[in-house]
This record gives C-alpha cells, sequence and structure tokens, in this order.
C-alpha cells in the first residue's frame, strides 16, 4: 500500500516540524506558489553604501525599510508633506488642494473617511497582507457582494433597481433550467456522457434550486435564495409569503447580467479586507518605522547617474528655492512615470521610452456623508457594492461601524473611462452635486439626508497626475524597465513596474525584486 | 407626463419628511416587509400587574424587557447559572457539564471561544440586528463564503481537498459553455426567442468567463476567477501563469458541486454578522438590561394556569430542596417542549399535543484550539467554510483577529443526523479526538498544533436536550401552540413557536408576539 500524499505530509510534518511540512506542501501542491516568499531577508551591504529612495509610497517604504535593515544608509526624498502616496485617506479637517488650485476641505465626522487610491486587499495579496501582519496594521473585512445591494440600470425595470439576490438567483435558475431542457431533449448527447448526463441533472437542480422536474419556478425552496416577499417569523399568522421569479426574458434584456460574476474574480472574492480606519493605516504603519529616513516636501528635478552614484536635485515642494543636491552610491526610484517623464533624468533610451509612452489612467472617487446610514436603516444594507449604468457607475456602502448612530460615509462613484474625464473637467463642488442627483435616483433619501461631500479625480492629483500607469506595448517594454543592467546606479520600482497594475501589491512586490537588483550589485560590485 | 415611482417618493421625503418617505417605500415595495415592524411600544399595564416568564434565553429576555417597560412587574425563573439559553458561548475556563456528568474545563487562551448554539446572524433577521443596535452588541461580518477554503470528498480527487474557487469557477464556466452550445445548436428555440438568444450568449460569455467563441478555457481570463498556477508579481519575470480548468466530468462525478450554493441562501448570504467577541455578547447585553428581575438556578417543575392567575413551583436547579411557589397573573413560557413535556402543566389539549409530539434534533459542534492560525499563515484561508462529507460535515476558520499571532480556535465541526448520534454517544474527549482525526485528512497541520478541544452535543445539553424543535405536524398543531386563548393565562414562546426555527430571530419574533397576546388579554379584561 502506498501512503497518500496526505499521509506523507503528516508523516513529515511529525518527523521534522512543520516548516518542513509547508515546504513539502508547496512541492505537492497544496500551498498555492505566490511571488511573495515571505520576508525578505538582505544582509552584508558594504559598509557606508548610501541608497536614496525617490518617493514614499509603499514601493518606497518598502524598499527603505529592508534596505536600511540590509544595513545600507538610507534617505528618502518625498514630494508631499507627509508619506503613503496613493495609499490614502482623507477624513475630517483634511484639506485637499488639486491641480488647478480647488481646495476642498473635508467636513466628515469622526469615524467617517473616503479612501481616493486602493481601499481592497484581496486575500492573495501576501505581501500586503504579510507588511500589515509585521507591522500591527489590523485588518476588516471589506464586503465586496452583497445580495440585498442592488443592480441598477436606468433603462430596465423602469429605472427601479433590483435586489442583487434577486437578478442572481433567478438568473442562475433559469439557467439552469434551460440546460437541463436542452440536456434531457439530447442536445447535449455529444458532449455529456450518459453516467455524466445524471449528475449534471443533480447538480443543476442543486445549483438552480430546480423542481425535481427541473423547473425553476415560485416557491418557498426559491425564496430560501432569493428571499420572501413576506419572511418567515414568530407566533401567530408566521408562515413566509413566497416571491415569483423574474422572467428570464426581461433579466436577459435588462443587461443587469453584467455584473454578477464581479464579486467572484480572485481581486473580489472572499475574504477580502480592508484596514480598519482606513487605508493609510499601512501608510502610517510604515511611516512609524522608516518616517525618520523621509525628507518630506521634496520635489526631485533632477536624476543623473554614472559609474559612481547618482545625484539628485530637488526643491522645496512649496516655496521652490534653491535646488538642494543630494548624492548616493545607489537609488530606487518609484516616481510614477506620469512625473519622471518631465524630469531631466539620463535612464538608457530602452527606459526612457518605456516613460514616455506610459499613460495614466483616469478615475474619480466621490465619498459622501449622510445624516443618517438609510442604506441600513430603511433598506438593510450593510457594505457591498450597488452597480448601475449611471455615470458614478457604483456605490458602495462602508464595511465598517454597522448598526451605528449618527452620520455615515459612503463611496458614492467610483468612476473609469469618459465618464472619468466628464467629472475631470467639473470643479469639485459640481462633481459632488452630479454625484449626489445621480445617487438620488437609486436612494431617494440622498435629497433629504445629505451632509457634505468630497471628490478627487486622478488626473488632478498633483503627485501622480493619474491612477496606475497603463503600458503601451508591455510586451517590448516591461523586462528592460524593470531590470538593473550592470551599469545602472537606479533601479525603478513602483505598481506600474508590475503585473498588478494599480494595486499595492504590485508596488510591493516590484520593490522587493528592485532591491534585490540593487543589493545584488552593490554586494558583487 | 407621470411620476416615476422614485420621483413620487422623492417628492414624499421633501414633503413630509423620511420616515413618510420610509413608509411609502414599503407599500411601493422597495423596502422589504419584514414581520418586524421595528421597537414595539407597549403601554398601560393594569396597575400591579404580574408576569412570570420562564426562561431567561433571547425568548425571555425580550418578553421582560418589554413588558417591564410597559408597566408590568415581571419576574424570570431561569434553570441556568446564568441568561442566554442556546444563546451561548464558551471561552478559556469555563466548564460545561452535559448530561451523564461529563465535564470539560474549557484551556482556550484569551480570544478563543466556541458557540455551541447560534453562530450567526443574517442581514435580514431584523429583530436580532435591532436589539443588537438597541443594547449595544458590536457585530462583525462572518464569512461564510470563502473561495479560498476547500472542498472535500474522501472518494473524490484522491482525497485531495479542492480549492472553492477552482470548482465554482469551472462548473459555472462548464455550464456556461454547454448552455451556449445547446442555444448555438437551437436545441432551445422553442424556450428562447432569436432576440433574447442573443443576449443569452453574451450572458453566457460574461458570466462563464468564456471565450468570444464560447468556450471555457485556460486563460489569464479564467485565471483571474480561478486564480493562477503562478499569481502574477512585480518586477522581473512577474507574469503570472495560468491555470488548467477541471474538466467538467471530474466535477460532475466528484460532487463536490452539492455545496456550490450553500452560501447564497437567504440565510448565508452577504452581509451576515457575528458580534464581537462570542454570540453570547447578545445575552449579556439584554442580561444587563433585565438581570435584576432574574432568579438563576429555578428549576421550574409545575406550571398551572386557572381563572384568576398562574402558580408556578420551581427548585434550586443544584440542590434541589422545598419547592418554591410563585404565583402571578400571566405567564410567558418559553421552556423548550423538551423540557415541559416532563413538567407538571395544565396547558390545554391541543397545546399538550403539540409539546409532547415535538422532538428535538440532534447535533454536535467542535471548538478546536491550535497553536498556530496555520489555515492563515500556510493556506491563506481568512474564516470561511470548508465542506467535507467526513463525519464531521465542515471545518469554519474564525471569523476575527484575522493575521493575529498566537492560538487560534475553528470550529472543528458541525454536526447534523446519523453523524451527530454517533458523536453524542461517545465521551467528550473521544469526540474531540475523532474531530482531529478527521480534520488531519485536510489539514495535514493539526496532528503538529492541536492545542485543546471542546464539544457540545446538544442532545446532552441538559437545559434543552436538544439543538431546536421539530413539529410532527406543523400544520396542525402550530396555531393552537402559538394562540394564546381568552381563557388562558399562559401565553408560550421561542424558537419552536415560529417558521425561523433554530434561530434566534425566531425566539425574538414569537417572544413579540406572544407579550403582545398577553398585553391585549391583560387590558381587555
Amino acid at each position: 500500500m502506498t501512503m497518500t500524499r496526505r499521509e506523507l505530509l503528516g508523516a513529515v510534518g511529525l518527523a521534522a516540524g512543520s516548516a518542513a511540512m509547508y515546504s513539502a506542501m508547496v512541492s505537492l501542491g497544496f500551498a498555492q506558489a505566490s511571488t511573495y516568499d515571505g520576508p525578505i531577508n538582505l544582509s552584508g551591504a558594504p559598509d557606508g553604501s548610501r541608497v536614496l529612495v525617490l518617493g514614499a509610497g509603499l514601493a518606497g517604504m518598502t524598499a527603505a525599510l529592508e534596505l536600511r535593515s540590509a544595513g545600507y544608509e538610507v534617505q528618502v526624498l518625498e514630494y508631499r508633506e507627509k508619506a503613503g502616496g496613493r495609499c490614502w485617506t482623507l477624513r475630517g479637517g483634511d484639506t485637499y488642494t488639486e491641480l488647478g488650485g480647488a481646495t476642498q476641505t473635508v467636513d466628515f465626522d469622526e469615524g467617517g473617511y473616503l479612501n481616493p487610491g486602493p481601499w481592497r486587499i484581496p486575500y492573495n495579496h501576501h505581501a500586503v497582507l504579510d507588511y500589515c501582519k509585521r507591522l500591527g496594521v489590523r485588518l476588516e473585512p471589506f464586503i465586496q457582494k452583497n445580495h440585498n445591494a442592488y443592480l441598477h440600470r436606468s433603462d430596465a425595470f423602469d429605472g427601479e433597481p433590483q435586489r442583487f439576490r434577486h437578478i442572481a438567483t433567478d438568473y442562475r435558475g433559469h439557467v439552469a433550467e434551460l440546460l437541463a431542457k436542452a440536456t434531457n431533449q439530447g442536445a447535449l448527447d455529444q458532449e455529456v456522457t450518459a453516467d455524466d448526463k445524471e449528475k449534471l441533472l443533480a447538480s443543476l437542480r442543486e445549483y438552480g434550486v430546480l423542481t425535481d422536474d427541473n423547473a425553476y419556478v415560485s416557491s418557498d425552496d426559491t425564496s430560501d435564495y432569493r428571499g420572501y416577499d413576506r419572511e418567515p417569523g414568530g407566533g401567530r399568522d408566521a408562515k413566509g409569503v413566497a416571491s415569483d421569479p423574474i422572467p428570464m426574458s426581461d433579466i436577459l434584456q435588462s443587461d443587469l447580467w453584467r455584473w454578477l460574476s464581479d464579486a467572484e474574480s480572485v481581486h473580489h472574492q472572499n475574504t477580502i479586507f480592508q484596514p480598519v480606519g482606513g487605508m493609510d493605516m499601512i501608510a502610517q504603519a510604515f511611516e512609524r518605522e522608516v518616517g525618520d529616513l523621509i525628507t518630506y516636501n521634496a520635489k526631485v528635478t533632477s536624476m543623473l547617474q554614472d559609474e559612481d552614484g547618482v545625484t539628485v536635485l530637488y526643491e522645496d515642494a512649496q516655496d521652490g528655492g534653491a535646488p538642494v543636491e543630494v548624492t548616493a552610491d545607489w537609488c530606487v526610484c518609484t516616481i510614477p512615470f506620469s512625473i519622471l517623464g518631465q524630469m531631466e533624468h539620463n535612464l538608457s533610451s530602452d527606459k526612457t521610452r518605456a516613460i514616455d509612452t506610459m499613460y495614466y489612467a483616469g478615475s474619480v472617487k466621490f465619498g459622501l456623508e449622510f445624516n443618517r446610514r438609510f442604506w441600513e436603516e430603511d433598506e438593510h444594507i450593510y457594505g457591498g457594492i450597488t452597480y448601475t449604468d449611471l455615470p458614478i457607475s457604483l456605490i458602495s456602502y462602508p464595511s465598517n461601524d454597522y448598526l451605528s448612530g449618527g452620520k455615515g460615509v459612503l463611496l458614492g462613484g467610483y468612476v473609469w473611462g469618459a465618464n472619468a474625464y466628464q467629472f475631470n473637467a467639473m470643479q469639485p463642488e459640481d462633481r459632488v452635486k452630479w454625484a449626489v442627483e445621480y445617487g438620488s435616483r437609486i436612494h431617494p433619501q440622498y435629497s433629504d439626508e445629505f451632509s457634505s461631500g468630497i471628490s478627487v479625480s486622478w488626473h488632478k492629483v498633483p503627485f501622480v497626475l493619474g491612477c496606475y500607469g497603463i503600458w503601451d506595448d508591455k510586451d517590448r517594454d516591461y523586462e528592460p524597465a524593470v531590470t538593473m543592467e550592470p551599469e545602472e546606479r537606479i533601479v525603478l520600482a513602483g505598481e506600474h513596474l508590475s503585473y498588478l497594475p494599480a494595486w499595492q501589491e504590485g508596488a510591493i512586490l516590484s520593490a522587493l525584486d528592485a532591491i534585490q537588483q540593487l543589493h545584488q550589485h552593490a554586494t558583487n560590485g
């Protein structure tokens, strides 16, 4: 008798402990291989070796933290007055001035916030999660999928929002019924063996909540999934009243099915997190570690390398004034290409082409505060997302402080593409006005309860001029851009230099690869 | 031009405020009708009117709280030394003695707990949620569905657990592909109009992540849903490696599809909650309100009504001794029928039949503590449920304290039916031993990391002798059992007197209906 793989693992665990067992799990395919292999462990930096890190976003602070720990002398130059970059949270009392000079002051009550940039951490973003663990950032579940939130199109169901659970359950039921019908008619006998056919029908009855005759109908069974018209209760006259499915044709013609799988992608699946209190809790945690290395309000204007090292010029981001020169042996540059392309540098022609041809996506987010959490109180929506074809694209309800009294802040829109350009062209107060107007078509309570609002349009964010980097020709330009050649002193890092663009995980993984290259250069020098 | 319903609502809101608008929303069908209509508001209890409540579970404490507030003099008799009933949490230091005398002492570290009874609060359990809000019970999301947890059968895939996301994504993809094929062959032309056909195909491509040719294949697109073999990263050589779908025949024959819809039912859908710190935080919150009304350790032995009132006998639950007699004008009896049937009472023959024919489901739960949270550290499973055909049925990972160091407690099994009888017959230490043995077939780390465990088998829980009440003939017996006849002084309440059996919502809604009946009797003299 041979051992099963599981028995083998048990034996490895007993004989050699859990670390050995975990290695065995990875090689046997139980644990998923990730590009993040746990804490990096560099050591043996040459004595007095000095590294300049440009940018104190997550990529820059990861590089600073790990390089100092390896023994390098590290200085970080940051354009803003605080660290974090796009890992950013706006709270009551904060002010924000966008390109063009419009300044918004956030008027949210304590506890309310908007994350203009990243707002979610998927479970497979192993590097971000590990830094959160190491740096003590508390996480809580982000609710992506909420069966009681809405799907909405202005041209469907007379503009009435539909509960996600109605559309999702009914679509699944009708699909199962149709496939069962086709299977029973023999239409798939070429595709499905007789043995599989019985299993397929049994599975469809389960999956679609079909009757024994493979029909999707109004019943207590289907109401247990789509919800009852009157919910079952207790005491007298407490039986539930079953609800009626929406006909398939109505669902198909509504186009509301377009959003059904959004929460099923790896980046949105359960369990997905947010930091308790706002995304910049991660930035603050990094800043507690490396804040002493950061020079704030430093606007870099020039970055030149030669065979001996790197020379960087910066000026005061607020007041300008005489440029300050700093030199170092090495440099990690996390400045977005949208900014780097406007600076003086002498990077290789390959890298320069990547920098100059990258464009930055536009995106707009709205934080709207209301006098009460009507979405919870009136509509029983606790976190999650309502999707709409209105220009705001979606409304996301806060995944925290459920059932609390007082005001509440929701994400009043998260806009890409043509709509983002339209909002970008508006003044902040007009953006908010329109977000409230559009949202009130889904939640009529908006008009009564609106308290205050802010918006961030990423094309007008001075320190990045866009949301994330998009490659003109990634197959051609990516590897040269991320590779530090033997003669180079500068290595580039950031979300734009990853296959997880726009995600913090991409920024951190890029930084970890960059500093490994730098360390190899420095120690093999 | 007529107003849309939404415009009408906006107008109502502006004219009459949000309460009026909410009423209008209910009548127009926007807000879901619930059997819970918000806080009950009884008043005008006759002077000196006295109510005895039997049982300090959620039904009894709800009755006590609301009746006192209406002006009644209330006394509660409780068999146990504390309140809550099945709303119960076991923590380090607690002891529990089951029927037969076996005593377990819980050895969990601080923060670890087992909820032997209810452990989840669905978003549509409006009464429980409202009492949590009013009584200050903090809630956090319970993770029901976790795409990275496992589906497992001993006889499928060589006993290797499969990630939920693999089975779910591939099943959905194959179903979509098969239905697209049948549709394109014209097999459903009787069912689907030509206009709907195009929409159906477009929707299946979206839903199943199919190619433009309606095929479900290995690709970056499908890997974005089922997960990559190597995840995309940052820096050099960071492209993801796409994974290969599992063939439909393997999925069908594995029977793992049986669990795919479990999280889609109304009772398990997002957003579903748990109290921070354990379910009995609800019991403790009620107890803070009505604890002064409760006589603990009071084992009721007799409950008799006549035209003047109610006479109850109880003795000390620990020491026996002489029975104590208490009298009252009215009585709310929340004692489970499994216990009530063994007591002296003079309820009507209809009610007696309901009591004597109700049986109680058996169920067993296991709380297992491990030296580290290996499910998070090794396998990236944060909350959620792994399903198995092993006798433990499932493993549920804690939906709290994610990424924390130290020990962790998971639900090592939640067992019903025949398996529950088998575990029930064992001594507690053997139950735990087997739960660890079974669980180690899914998580080989069990054997290395197991720290301590407890189990609760509901048929051996002295105060209820089962998990929840099951009706012999609900259509016949239910309404007579929940209805307080004019000549009666006793009204019955509890989860068993609801259409939400086993749920706390059923207990509370039953109590609210019961005290309304009682109040009507008392005030109409």
